[in-house]
């Protein structure tokens, strides 16, 4: 038995290519002796792949610090405390952190969050719904201040971050636009999720279904894509909108970006656009997670999830996700055995 | 003796033609017989030349509606009542309002503003730092929440807008680099206004320079010109940066916007672009008024005209506002008496 670890061995130029990327190697797992004082030896179940991944591989300045050549492969899983010398942990105990791509994790603790479950609730909604995608809807969402019969549009809709967005948008009483990458997603929204209009940015005559979607223009726009569905966004901005600015993910892979042109259209319209980070909001995360699960509870928010077995295939999950194959949070389970799934 | 009127006959496409565009009309110089009860007769004296005279000619939706074909050319105005059946206003008094290009005006009284300009201002002042321009730049930088010690970039620096924008940064504590058209405007928003720095966008090491001059970044970005100077200041926020959006004076003139590239910084920055109109401030502007009427008694805001003869001149002048040709206010002086200036 060996741990498996994914490492980045090479910056992309535009599109990754996950081969080239990343490069997988064994190790041994650590033991009991391996370990200092306070750390912690964490069994992997399951692995977050976020967009902000691409971004992490540049070289450039940034919220985080870029990834290193040769560092295994930055992101958030939930694992099992198989061996513990750190008295706030026990074995048994389900935790969550940046572990990183890897079957084992050796931790000191430190930003290390233990998972309780609610009965509804699977350990693995605490890297979606009930983790850093479901918080980052709820921030950015309720920071643009959405009042009762706005109209919000919300892209990468039927994704993790924006499904929830636009539950949430439904909840407070707006009347919510769902852009997504396929039909198969924009039934999701529309009929299971409860989104008025549901609309795929790939059909041939989208810019036209949008501008008739929005007569009264748009008050909130809680974006995940930057790039050609923002500067459409800003042509049909309402007086006073706001742009909660969550992620740019059609242009992550991009060697040079595409300028947007409608902004003056911020000034005509007296509106603003918002960069957010999740990471900010550390100190509101209990106030969030107290009401998302209150809403899941009630089934006012849903979810769904796109698993990928396999630590190893990460690489080209990441890949995946780029091209849209997931609706929902897209995890890697890397558990080896079905117990992983709780 | 006859009225002179300027028409808007022509929308124009990129560029404006002034003589294309506009069309300058004799008519009847209204009698006492011809005004209707509540009607004042204004003789103009300096009409206000400003940079959103080109948007309003587009026949898109914005704040204003499209001039019309055939319109008098809109404008803001200061003038003297030289007839009155308007109990609230008598003859000598001094006045402002939207009153358009022309040496004589009706109105019916309605957003017409008394001017009882104090010692060591003109009237003139009442269109510039007293006007709506000063004001735009007190709105404009102060709910921007800009702190001691922060860096404050101002373009336009300048112009009517940008010097007072960037002397109001001065007053709160900030550094303020200042970004002008040519060197000598350079060396009078750095050596008579107090700018820290003040930078040349023509020069060809200009991005350099910008470069060096904000080693830590940008915390306030006071845009009067988008386009490329904003995507530069895109590259160089600050964590929390705001970019108070007043113009994209770089933009009106242009066929096509060129797009900006840099904006998913926003996000890594947690920063915001927030479009205003001055329009929306109407209610605080005694406040904003009186601070600034003190600052000028202090001397320390300072202030200069750019000042034009003739109302057949204002065509000609409006394409010399886009070509920065003005430091400071641009004005049209539309008397034609020497006590035009008080
Ligand atoms: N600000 C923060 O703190 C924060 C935190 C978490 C996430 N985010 C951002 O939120 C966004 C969503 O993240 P997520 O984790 O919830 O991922 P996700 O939405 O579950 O998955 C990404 C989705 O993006 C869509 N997409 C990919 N390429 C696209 C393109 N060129 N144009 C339009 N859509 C495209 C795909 O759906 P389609 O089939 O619809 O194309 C894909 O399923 C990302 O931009 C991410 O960086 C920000
Ligand atoms: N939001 C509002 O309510 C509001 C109210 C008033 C004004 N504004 C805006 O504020 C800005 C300044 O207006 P203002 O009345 O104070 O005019 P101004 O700055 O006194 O005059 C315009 C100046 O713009 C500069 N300019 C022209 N073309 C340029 C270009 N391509 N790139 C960079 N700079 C260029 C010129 O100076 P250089 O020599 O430096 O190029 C010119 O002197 C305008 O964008 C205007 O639309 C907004």
């Amino acid at each position: 038995m060996s741990n498996t670890q994914v490492l980045f061995v090479k910056r992309p130029i535009g599109l990754f290519n996950p081969r080239e990327t990343f490069k997988i190697v064994k190790t041994p797992i650590p033991t009991r002796e391996d370990l200092k004082n306070e750390e912690i030896l964490v069994k992997i179940r399951y692995l977050s792949l976020d967009p902000a991944m691409r971004p992490w591989m540049n070289d450039t300045r940034s919220y985080m610090k870029p990834l290193g050549i040769n560092d295994i492969m930055r992101g958030n899983a939930i694992g099992e405390v198989i061996i513990s010398k750190n008295p706030q942990f026990k074995v048994g105990d389900i935790v969550l952190s940046a572990f990183g791509w890897q079957k084992y994790a050796v931790s000191n603790g430190k930003d290390v969050v233990k998972i309780n479950p609610f009965p509804g609730v699977s350990i693995s909604d605490y890297l979606g719904v009930l983790g850093l995608t479901g918080l980052t809807a709820y921030f950015g969402l309720f920071d643009s201040k959405v009042k009762a019969g706005e109209t919000v549009v919300v892209s990468g809709a039927a994704g993790a971050t924006g499904s929830v967005a636009g539950q949430l948008a439904k909840i407070k009483g707006a009347t919510v636009i769902g852009i997504a990458g396929s039909k198969s997603k924009c039934d999701w929204i529309k009929n299971e999720l409860g989104f008025d209009i549901a609309l795929n940015y790939r059909d041939p005559d989208f810019v036209g279904q949008f501008q008739k979607a929005t007569p009264n223009y748009i008050d909130v726009y809680f974006d995940n894509v930057g790039g050609e569905i923002l500067d459409l966004c800003l042509s049909r901005l309402a007086k006073n909108a706001r742009i909660a600015f969550c992620g740019a993910i059609s242009q992550y892979n991009e060697k040079k970006i595409k300028g947007i042109s409608n902004y003056p259209a911020l000034i005509s319209n007296t509106a603003r656009i918002e960069g957010f980070l999740i990471f900010d909001y550390q100190s509101r995360f209990p106030e969030a997670i107290r009401d998302i699960s209150k809403w899941l509870k009630e089934g006012k928010i849903k979810r769904r999830e796109y698993i990928i077995n396999g630590l190893e295939n990460a690489p080209e999950g990441l890949l995946k996700l780029f091209k849209g194959e997931n609706t929902g949070k897209f995890l890697v389970n890397v558990g080896d055995d079905v117990k992983a799934k709780l």
